[in-house]
């Protein structure tokens, strides 16, 4: 008789394979927050672990694609042959959490000392205008990838900063302030990107505000 | 000097050219509910109306494509030349609605008589069961073509039918369980399917049973 894991791996009772597998996967996962796994994939990871946990149901939306040619070939899958890369109206991810609504944006610079506004739209900032407006809880998730340092840095903060860069102050958001006013998040084994955390903090923050 | 009215237009005193204009528009619209438009076109419509009057902020998800080849052609955009489409692990429809996430499902049938189950996927209930467990306002917004009537059906009735005819019931939602468990959505000018007054009653329902 074979038994399935809850993830529908057959199970084995050869040991020395499964613990193999196991050091492969622990190994795996240490170095992920180093190399290996993009931003992106590091946080897909992490809201499979929340949803799997029944913590937050949050996901990374499709990439929006103009479809312009699909062949239908007989017996087998509708086939797209052109097709072009659409810019999104809104941020990558969203989701629930806490009877709340989620919105944030994760974004990357090779920079040391400041996250440069370039990383932004305009069109993702009146998003997150728009979401809090309804009372949306919104982000970004900024990683400084030569420090290895990851943040989450609240919208409104940001919100104020682009205004102020759009009326001719500094073109970036210098790491001071965004320790200053944004929230860690330290890598870890499970999620690898615990962001809840950080929200709780914000959310602590923003209660106390009122 | 050229007026402009609050949607942008400028302003003419042309009356003939204007009435016209306004006659065309307003057949458009009249026909939205009945042809020329899909649902997904009228819901799409309906969600710019709530998002430019600060009603809500809701969109469409892109659809999911697993891409296989992408042409760079020098000096011209990305071009995907091999892709599928994937099915979603979601619904189609999410966002943020007084300080509530939303998240629903629009679905059409060709009955008149009853909305068969068949419409709906198991990964979709089982997105519906975890929005629901984080506080999430998830419905299905139904149309029955040849009656052109539409509902918002409340997603809690839906799981508890769908896990019955999982075990042997019934494998569709009769009319008459869709009339008095749902919402019904009249069509109208602006937004085109005002559902947001089905959720404001299905707001109202959940608090007077809590």
């Amino acid at each position: 008789m074979v038994f399935h894991y809850p993830n529908g791996q057959p199970y084995s009772n050869n040991e020395t394979k499964s613990t193999k597998n196991q050091a492969q996967q622990l190994k795996a996962t240490t170095l992920f927050g180093n190399r290996g796994m993009t931003l992106e994939e590091e946080l897909n990871h992490s809201n499979q672990y929340y949803r799997l946990h029944e913590t937050a149901v949050i996901y990374k939306k499709p990439t929006p694609i103009q479809i312009v040619k699909v062949d239908y070939p007989a017996r087998s899958q509708a086939v797209i042959k052109e097709a072009y890369f659409k810019q999104a109206s809104t941020t990558d991810y969203n989701g629930v959490y806490q009877r709340r609504y989620l919105d944030f944006e994760a974004k990357e610079t090779k920079n040391k000392t400041a996250f440069p506004f370039r990383n932004f739209h305009q069109h993702q900032i009146e998003h997150f205008r728009a979401c809090l407006h309804q009372g949306g809880i919104c982000f970004v998730i900024m990683k400084f990838v030569p420090l290895q340092r990851l943040f989450l840095y609240p919208a409104t903060r940001l919100i104020s900063r682009w205004d102020a860069q759009v009326n001719g102050a500094r073109k970036s958001i210098p790491l001071s302030d965004v320790i200053e006013n944004g929230f860690e998040i330290k890598y870890q084994l499970n999620p690898i990107i615990p962001y809840l955390d950080a929200v709780d903090l914000l959310l602590m923050q923003q209660n106390k505000g009122v």
